[in-house]
């Protein structure tokens, strides 16, 4: 297997389109989630994103990257003027509409129904469920930073419910995400379902590790 | 299939290491990467992480999260001595190797012998490449910030030098990780490889989706 190198040189002189799909599949693979929104004035919005990623769990905290405010982003203004959102993981059977949810609607279009996905409130939370999701959290918004590098907003959001099937749940708090069916995403455009290989034991210096069962 | 609701107040009541495990499941499927480092004195570090996450483009930014450095963290200190890192994917030969990086080995011994990993230096680069990881990256130290909510560290990087086999490099700039074995993870433990679904064209509010076939 020949290697190839490319230098920070050559990718400055990629064309965008070509730029923005080289460095999104370097990361690795990526979560892929739903963003759900509301507006003062009852609009809801829906955004799949699949730059959510672990912040901590003691507070539960999921950051988030939301690309620059140079045009309207709308889960962006409704976060800001509501403080809260829902994170609901894509799931095999909704990934085309989750997918479509990318197209650039006019704000006062929701993406549910654009889409074909069902707005789903639960314990009076602010804003809209995914009904179709298997995995689904309330997030509180926490603080949002503009990033000086390029404009980006990091978003930190705290974990207030969470929603699981229960067969995904485990005595020890694992959830068995590929069990509920959820997807992850290669580049922009390329979605994967997963085949589990091995879970591992707690690894230690003095001793080899063991493969777990369940 | 029956939904549970787990509030925030339960999450509290859970032991440390079930509260853990439970909120590293949430964000969804993680990519898996190895982050190698060197200090001054020569001594490198290998440590496995699945919190990079895609910055921006132009210019090509990496996120990445290191927990509180209420004990040492080597791959922080080694960043901040030498402005530098390497990012390398963790494919499916390497995955029991790559977990046996998170045991706390102290700082003389390098991860890469104590795990059986090949330290490769490739242009000169300070930092050390995993010789058996397919897609690797050469990152520059760009900022840091200590986050006040629970003191974990967000790194910014800027993606340098970038190889690749030749084979999983597209004419448009997409790079076929599935291809090149890359595995991810799923809370904190247990890993999976991929199988391919769909992709999707560019998404517009007027037309409907197509598949596409490479």
């Amino acid at each position: 297997m020949k290697t190839i190198r490319i230098s920070e040189e050559e990718i400055s002189q990629f064309s965008d389109r070509k730029r923005v799909q080289f460095i999104n599949s370097l990361s690795g693979f990526k979560p892929c989630n739903l963003i759900g929104t509301i507006n003062g004035e009852g609009n809801s919005n829906l955004s799949i994103v699949s730059s959510v990623f672990h912040l901590g769990a003691n507070p539960a905290l999921l950051g988030l990257i939301i690309r620059p405010d140079s045009v309207p982003r709308d889960t962006l203004i409704n976060l800001r003027e509501t403080k809260a959102c829902t994170l609901n993981h894509v799931n095999q059977s909704i990934m085309a509409k989750a997918h479509q949810t990318s197209a650039r609607y006019p704000k006062e279009i929701s993406e549910f129904k654009a889409c074909g996905l069902t707005e789903e409130i639960l314990e009076d939370f602010k804003a809209p469920f995914v009904a179709e999701s298997n995995i689904k959290m309330a997030l509180q918004f926490v603080r949002e930073e503009k990033l000086p590098e390029n404009g980006c907003h990091f978003i930190i959001t705290r974990i207030t419910d969470v929603y699981i099937p229960e067969e995904s749940y485990r005595e020890d708090g694992r959830v068995d995400i590929h069990k509920a069916d959820t997807v992850c995403v290669g580049g922009l455009d390329t979605y994967y379902k997963t085949e589990r290989l091995h879970r591992f034991s707690y690894a230690k210096p003095s001793s080899p590790l063991s493969i777990l069962e369940d």
